[in-house]
């Protein structure tokens, strides 16, 4: 099967990171077109991936025969427009957040894509891709701790821009955790309430800085946020499920920390060497594969451990399992290094 | 730039993990050859991977003009003759461990390399690309801790085969601390002893385990290394180093943890979202880029948060951008579901 | 100074609790009298202890000349009229929450000692003596985090008795949060809201169970408190003080978690044995005491290691001293045990 | 029953420690005689001490009439003569380690006790009576966890005094973890090995740190043990059992951390408020017993939480008790502060 072809509508930072992520670590697609209402940006870009083309009007990149999909990363005001296009020219597409600004041009377009009769829209809430909120969805689903009753979380950054405002905290910060609730509870959010403590002094004037939203969701559920984005600290992103018979939280830079009946608190021993070097083993392949790709131009076919590297620990395993029989120490016996060394490029 | 063609020499447990891994999640690669000694096995894998052949024998398959690099997950036995005919046709080539079964055939390997002039032998000491070991090589070589002068380390399994013996032990465990040990401290190991304390008396008659290696470096750094193989519970792997200036922890199954001065341990916090969830958005692109490709089959292009979820989550926001104004609770106002999902597909 | 004479009133569950301790684990002090309303228990208490007497008045038992302080640990009902007399009599009283069950009482209460000028009233908020909470107001106070903005409090109880109501839930551990409040962020509370989820499906029929109650402050700060009393797990005390420089936790079982710019997590490791072992020295000692009182009838004055466990140690160390000047392993030399043993008591 | 009257030997650093202990913290003993061989010392802190002499010879301390049990904080050296003196006396004897220092003299110690018959000799190992220790030898005893295998050890302290010697690292470092030996396995040590890996650059020239001890039990089972006194960090003990079913660390400062099958980590959570606050229930009444006791001079009998405080927590709950009804923010109504506090003291 060949790889996808990819139309990336918006190359700011977030765009351009997708580009670079479908080029050096997505499988099974490709980079073929990109836009941008800054054009010149796009057409630098485009000039940077082998077969990819700039496009100027993100209408005519939707509708190029030469693109099997649409990753928008496009300000919101222009998603109902380009997500319209999408569905009529049958290309599934990817949307960051928001699907559109407000609630009527959401529905519709909700609504066209329903009449089409199949699903081609998706919404960048990443977090459900996310590691611990996979496995805390899972542990929900498992059961084992019974009902969701309570959703504690909090969402912290170190800083936002001076044009950030109080309803963009709602908007671009708050939404997330809305995904989160309807994604961990498999409820409707019914209410909201925000409270406005005492602002934080480090934030502009005029920024309520912290929040807290309290949401109540159809069952009855309460889920509290705060929301601090002045905190000067660090990117904290935090969420704690209180259920009927236990509870667990994600986000304190320790994995997945449950407490449950009788009175434990604790984790989850990685089960074997593949879940615990898994990715260790996908980075190990993709950097050899790239200094392969790159040995041409820099003589050497190899990124991490040698021969070298390999004699060495044959030499020291051949003692051990001589110290192994004597219970002694064993002295390690290798040539010199430096002996062999010469005749290597770097 | 066209995906390098790799030749997968040995499609056991591993080496049909490493075609998966190549497939599936590694970029600018793909399987263009495997081999196996049991032909049936590589030559149903061949039969599933488009454009992919099986070669009945290694040597050939090296050779292949169609291949342009080589991952041999073949027995070690057979490391030393296939290695050396990938340096004379000069191919690159990722070795998993050992480079070769003995010190002669291993040093002769690395002289004919260096003979060549030319690296083309990765040996697949993966841990070198793991995060955590990532994280503490970097913190040794940024200096705040001082010269290394100790590491701890821990090697447990839950479990091994029954023909598991106390020099396997030796050489597939011990072989990844010895490796570690090499690449965080930057010195040979020069000498090595094997306490056998009582055995647990869960082991197999004969094994020799816990194992206990004392290993000290051309330095004169001591690593002590717990070997336990049949400890019944999961998968551990620890290292604490002990430096100058302070300590520092790696799978404790908590992220590193670090002591030092003024008598403070802790941790990082992640600093922004990209690091935070720079791996949810590789996750969530490659899983629509595969439900993309597989659209035409299941009739869904999206493998995630859908339409609905965008027009809720604007939906609860808007009604948040009241409530922040208000201060009290606002009701979210949202259409029924079922009005509309009648139109999709599942 | 001859040890203060105490009055307990209430030799309940609580009550019963402090007599012990002062017996045991207070040094200064004695019970001199016990009070309860039901007589006999008061009755077998009093003659269990070395000069202790019973009374069956609480009011005489405060009036009482050999009394020089008065621990309150009756029904709440009846403590208004308890601590008007203790002011009256001039005697300090340590009182168990609540001061007393009503707005109007408690200010008399307070009016009546702000008359006498002299401050004889302590109430049992025993929180501001914990570590946890000492360290972490300590930390506010230091100010390196900056002003306080947030407390989120947590409170939870495996489970409650049959008669518990959720008004009790507010009085009785919803007020240990308020005193929190107060003492770590020297605010008074200006208003509360409680909000009502769908409550735990194991809470008793009409217990709103958990509970989250809001809290502002005189200054605008906010709290969040989660009072969920029927968890069926443990006891869970959580704050996490939000400041305007950092965060903080105490109660999440692993003392107190701090998170600072620039992006760091965690704890302090005890500075010298003192920290460490201090609790361990009183209780060494406090437990030897106790067996050299025994002595004469249990026949030894030993409890912990003994003569044997000194010189079993000194027998390993002289060995360990040769081994670190001959680096080889050096075998310990003891005589047998049993060739001593048989003079010994038990 | 009266205090038991205990003779302090010796009341440098240690030795004045217990005596403020047992004067501010032990019940059920007071401190009757103090001796150093810096009489002046002595005298100047019986002074302080009601009821208290200063004895200038040892022996005349243990032999007096009216010493019930003799603590020794002496020198190593002088312990021999003094602890054969106790027992011949019959006195009770807490001796700080070592025993003796030598092999020969602890041996003729245990000796003349056991000819005695009567365990007069207790030794100072005070980690037998740590919480997390206590904590561990219970798991070990309740067999969960199988049988212990390994032990590895640390113990750093941040610096030593300039006369400090690697023989001193072992007599007096290493002597604890010998006894955290066996006390926790119950084997006498029977082998012990010494490695000296390369010193760390801060240690004083000629000092040994750190040190790797390695010891093997009657039963065969291996401790190892890391002693390192220069770190400029803090102070760590560690200890971690590996055992057949699974593995328990203790002094990561965040309590008992284990790992068993089905791979889980964790630790345990404090069942209830007895266990989670009962030290600060003892400190509340300790501080509430020394304020009543120097009232009479301070002219106030709190330390702690007053009357303003339970008015408060009172006033804060009724309106809580209002909001659990209507849902609604409650104002909290309280008087101000100054109308009344005009009356009190500080």
């Amino acid at each position: 099967m060949s790889d996808s072809r990819i139309a990336v509508l918006g190359v700011g930072l977030m765009g351009a990171d997708h580009v670079a992520r479908i080029q050096s670590r997505i499988s099974g697609a490709r980079v073929a077109v990109v836009n941008d209402y800054v054009t010149d940006k796009a057409e630098q870009l485009a000039a940077s991936i082998p077969g990819c083309r700039a496009i100027v009007d993100p209408l005519d990149a939707i509708a190029d025969p030469d693109v099997d999909a649409v990753l928008l990363a496009t300000p919101g005001p222009t998603h109902e427009k380009q997500l319209l296009a999408c569905l009529e020219h049958g290309k599934p597409v990817l949307c960051e957040k928001p699907l559109t600004t407000d609630v009527e041009t959401s529905l519709a377009v909700v609504r066209r894509e329903a009449e089409l009769g199949v699903r081609l829209i998706q919404v960048g809430f990443m977090r459900r891709f996310d590691d611990e909120y996979v496995e805390l969805k899972a542990l929900i689903d498992g059961g084992e701790l019974g009902d969701p009753l309570l959703l504690h979380c909090v969402h912290r950054n170190p800083a936002v821009p001076d044009n950030f405002d109080s309803a963009m905290t709602v908007r671009d910060s708050l939404v997330h955790e809305v995904d989160v609730t309807r994604f961990l509870l498999g409820e409707e959010v019914t209410s909201i309430q925000i409270v406005t403590p005492t602002p934080n002094p480090a934030a502009r004037q005029g920024l309520f800085d912290p929040l807290i939203a309290i949401l109540r969701t159809a069952g009855g559920k309460h889920v509290d946020v705060e929301l601090f984005v002045t905190t000067g600290v660090a990117y904290e992103v935090r969420t704690e499920l209180v259920a009927e018979k236990g509870s667990a939280m994600i986000g304190l830079d320790v994995g997945l920390v449950r407490k449950s009946a009788p009175g434990h608190w604790g984790g989850t021993i990685t089960p074997s060497f593949k879940e615990r070097f898994g990715r260790a083993y996908d980075m190990e392949i993709q950097r050899w594969v790239d200094a392969v790709r790159r040995g041409g131009i820099t003589g050497t076919y190899v990124e991490g451990p040698g021969a070298w590297d390999g004699y060495a620990a044959t030499a020291v395993c051949e003692a051990g399992v001589q110290a192994l029989q004597s219970g002694q120490p064993v002295a390690v016996s290798m040539v010199e290094r430096a002996s062999i060394q010469a005749g290597w490029h770097r």
